[in-house]
């Protein structure tokens, strides 16, 4: 998504060249390129998949709108072992028009995770319940804190469900380190993805998340909290940003490398 | 806050007629019209100042910067006295620029709180220190919970620093009603603020506050959580909100105090 300029050709060819032997997909454009010709276009470049985002948004009441949900979060599974990746990353979903009730929300979630999980097992794949910053709770994402994410993920195995790092959204929670060494201790840490925080904040706030190195975040602590409680995996980096996304999809993704060596590495 | 576009005189009178009997001020339009001269101008239309907006930005590291900020704390600390409230509001201020340690910052919040204190209280004023939204934690106020913001508080007597507790910024907060608990107990909810969450935010995300009942923040509750925590105090509802700075500034009070009767009474 950082470089979403970029056709999932191109994508997979700048990876090669820039020494980037990983990477996470989103839903959309491997939709449109076509999940097995997506599968087929990584394989053949020698690249492994990292994570799929994303599913999730389960936070519907209505009977029809919370089968709909789960019949297209079962698909995002088939699609996430399709492209041979082991890890689902799920963003919750925001309150229903009109609600007010958080609580009630979670729950909702919960109870989703439950029907969830086990098809996922059973396809391979783990659930990485992704915690977004609480100015998207009304609207997005009612799972605010690392904190809530886990309660979320500790009522099943953690090879069903754990929690995604992402410093964009934990970054002010002084309370997020002790989550990661919770949620590491468990096996529970399933992606870990990086972003920095610039202000100001653009409209809608979705699309603001800054360059490594042009924010506030300490991105090397954020990896070091992470790696100190046993993560191993991949990292990626997460940049919604309508400044990157109207350059040059390639020298994003170069500068992106070079940023990560700098400031994460 | 909420009416700025109301000259004071305007402010006191609308107050008067729509049956509000105290009022929340901001310093820059009080000193604008004279801290004696509003003074007087309240006490004469027989209203009560809850409390005064706002102190604080207590994170520079700059030995001058620092001094000037404290000494505008204690000017803060006097205009308050003068007003005859007894209550500050504090908002800690963001990172130094270019900083990214937000734990560094919270103590030199804490270094200030002990300088000002004292003074605070020998001028019979308490320091309320407001959490805002995490959203702000770079640009704004490194204190993002309720519960950091207590951890600072109790570093003080209640009668010299307690707490400031908005909606707005905590709404989110599975925790917070928690932190209410435990700030009602030690008698340090020193202010109750109401805003609503609507969506989509602004850019910089600053004047996005919603009119109460427009959003998705159970404000009852919120009033049932303070109350239940021993608060009695007045309720204030501070709205920063282009929309509503753009209209007729009687016309919002009215409204306002009618949304508080539907909504939070």
């Amino acid at each position: 998504m950082t470089v979403k300029q970029l056709s999932l050709p191109e994508l997979t060819q700048g990876c090669r060249q820039f020494g980037i032997g990983k990477v996470g997909l989103w839903r959309e454009p491997v939709q449109a390129y076509g999940v097995a010709k997506t599968a087929a276009l990584v394989r053949s470049a020698g690249l492994e998949v990292t994570t799929l985002c994303r599913g999730g948004f389960l936070t519907g009441i209505d009977p029809g709108e919370r089968a709909a949900a789960l019949a297209d979060n079962r698909r995002a599974v088939d699609e996430a072992a399709a492209l041979g990746t082991d890890t689902l990353v799920l963003v919750s979903g925001g309150l229903p028009a009109g609600g007010k009730d958080l609580c009630g929300a979670r729950e909702r979630v919960a109870d989703a995770l439950a029907e969830l999980a086990p098809y996922a097992e059973s396809h391979g794949v783990r659930l990485a319940v992704e915690p977004l910053h609480p100015m998207f709770a009304a609207d997005r994402c009612v799972v605010s804190t690392l904190a809530q994410a886990l309660d979320l993920a500790e009522r099943f195995p953690a090879h069903q469900v754990g929690v995604t790092v992402d410093t964009y959204h934990v970054w002010w929670d002084d309370r997020a380190p002790a989550g990661i060494a919770r949620a590491g201790a468990a096996g529970r840490i399933h992606a870990f993805q990086l972003a920095d925080w610039t202000t100001p904040l653009p409209a809608g706030v979705l699309n603001g998340r800054g360059q490594l190195g042009d924010g506030s975040i300490d991105l090397r602590a954020w990896r070091g909290y992470v790696e100190a409680a046993g993560y191993s995996g991949p990292i990626e980096v997460e940049l919604f940003n309508e400044e990157l996304w109207a350059r040059d999809g390639r020298a994003v993704l170069k500068e992106t490398a070079a940023r990560f060596l700098e400031h994460a590495a």
